[in-house]
């Protein structure tokens, strides 16, 4: 299966296909010096079948985990490819999650003012997600994606038979921002969690979810408007997220919880709720408010006059921005999730 | 005097004016957040100049000189924004030479992938040059400019008062760029150094070599070809200037030494070299081939297939960009300077 990003000369398709990380050398040219970004959590057997297809791979293993995506490995990734000599014809690869990608991508930005980029991503989020749309990032002081660049790649290749080594957990927390696509976009998509085993058409969810971010990604690449829609869910999730000593949750968990309170229509809400323990992500969590809304004051989503854009849900596939004060958010937070 | 960028989306205004930085907070919207990036050679008059017109200002002042072209500073001025809680909406204002603009350029950049950017250069260099082209960049491992985005301010102010302060070799430093540009493309310009002293008409000088920069980059922003043109001297030029222990040259003396070599008009590369003198820009450099080699193999010109672009000027006005292997420039190099 492929999908073409149509973005002018930042065009590139997304394949999705199983056993694409053994053909990817058929799908680019891997005779330059290639830069296999990859982390301790990704079997090594993936690693070895990328390399054995460069001619001249020069792999990196971040340390598994969020902390990875830190200034200190976007510097260590530019850093590597100095010293191996890497020019504007040379590639960057990376295969992995989300953090992965993002610092990879992030540093192919960057390397020489952008070269190359093919982004393998090998987990649920990351080939529903963090495979689509061209934002890189890095975090700071604990915040999620506070530096980074709006860049393309030129390649995607999401293996599908890669989901089959993941842990449960993992692989059920990707499928929050699926959730999501239907949610905002594809009510049949949204049917399939309430009517089918994810397991039996995880393929079909994962070219549903791209392709219904690609419409929106294509109409506003830099998120002056539209895309922003996306990000529903996303600010009180990336402030579960954010927020230490909160169990340790993913963040397709972290996005799931954060939906919730945005959803305006209480059996809309319902049923969110359903799918959401059918697949196992939470459905409810204790926090503090007030740890959380400072932490949003933080994040990218205030505006200069004090207030915040959410993303709000009225009904399956009827969404709009929503400008709220710090107050009226607080309101939200508290009694969204109980 | 303004001369206006057309870049779509990206178009902005360079203001070249007597006094410009007093009149920043007419000139743009300062009722936000501005990072003010200056460093410890830059008048402090200056700084407070600026600051004063802000509402927020956050004074961040850098070291002195191409060290602080760093990715730790880059990763300095994004935690100091997130730390003041910078927002989308909020502004990076650079005042100094071409080593803070580039630093202050790829933070804007970088931070909540890209914020308004405003850029005062207060030398003749980056006036001339490092205002102009939305190119902004870090070293990694001594070599100049390994990372960085392309990214275009949203303002730059040229205030050429503070030309005044400049110690002689750094005024004279700068205008090796703008030799640069009336070689490649305005006669005119060349022959006013030729003919007049420069301090006389310094702001026809500025404004002709924007002017002649502005054609270039507003029909190739992102140096797809005709841009390249630019590079003219910077081959040779960035690898003396990396090479440590050649008497610690100036970025312009090294660029005026590395176009030397690459005007293969025997007349017109004695007619560079009455203007160099006339300057006070250096004419010969003794240097090891070998080394300068070495470090021009690390540069961005080296391409897939072993050799590199250079630009090559048979007369002025008439410049071609060249692909040569690495015999042959290891000739130019041996034979052009002596």
């Amino acid at each position: 299966m492929k999908i073409t990003m149509r973005l002018g000369e930042r065009s590139y398709d997304i394949i999705i296909k199983e056993g694409g990380l053994g053909r990817i050398g058929q799908l680019a040219n891997l005779s330059r010096r290639v830069l296999v970004v990859s982390d301790s959590g990704v079997p090594e057997e993936y690693i070895r079948t990328v390399l054995a297809q460069c001619s001249a791979g020069v792999p990196v293993i971040l340390q598994q985990g969020e902390g990875a995506k830190s200034l200190e490995s976007f510097g260590t990734l530019l850093n590597v490819m100095y010293e191996h000599g890497f020019t504007r014809a040379d590639t960057v690869l990376a295969v992995g999650g989300g953090v992965v990608g993002d610092v990879a991508g992030f540093a192919a930005s960057a390397y020489m003012r952008g070269i190359r980029f093919i982004n393998c991503p090998t987990t649920t989020l990351a080939q529903i997600d963090a495979s689509v749309g061209g934002k890189t990032a890095v975090n700071i002081g604990g915040a999620k994606n506070v530096a980074g660049a709006f860049y393309q790649p030129s390649l995607v290749v999401a293996d599908t038979d890669a989901l089959k080594t993941l842990p449960p957990r993992h692989f059920v927390n990707g499928l929050a921002e699926a959730v999501k696509a239907g949610l905002l976009f594809d009510e049949t998509l949204f049917t399939m969690f309430e009517e089918q085993d994810v397991h039996d058409c995880i393929t079909d969810i994962i070219v549903r979810s791209i392709a219904a971010k690609q419409s929106v990604v294509e109409r506003d690449e830099r998120e002056k408007g539209l895309r922003a829609t996306l990000n529903f869910g996303h600010t009180i999730g990336h402030a579960i997220e954010s927020c230490e000593g909160l169990g340790g949750l993913y963040h397709g968990e972290c996005v799931a919880l954060g939906m919730l309170p945005m959803i305006e229509e209480p059996s809309v809400r319902r049923r969110v709720r359903s799918v959401y323990k059918k697949l196992g992500l939470p459905v409810h969590i204790r926090y503090d408010g007030d740890k959380i809304m400072e932490f949003i004051r933080h994040d990218k989503k205030q505006r200069a006059d004090g207030t915040f854009t959410v993303v709000r849900l009225a009904q399956i596939g009827k969404s709009r921005l929503d400008k709220v004060t710090a107050e009226q958010l607080r309101g939200i937070i508290r009694e969204g999730i109980r």
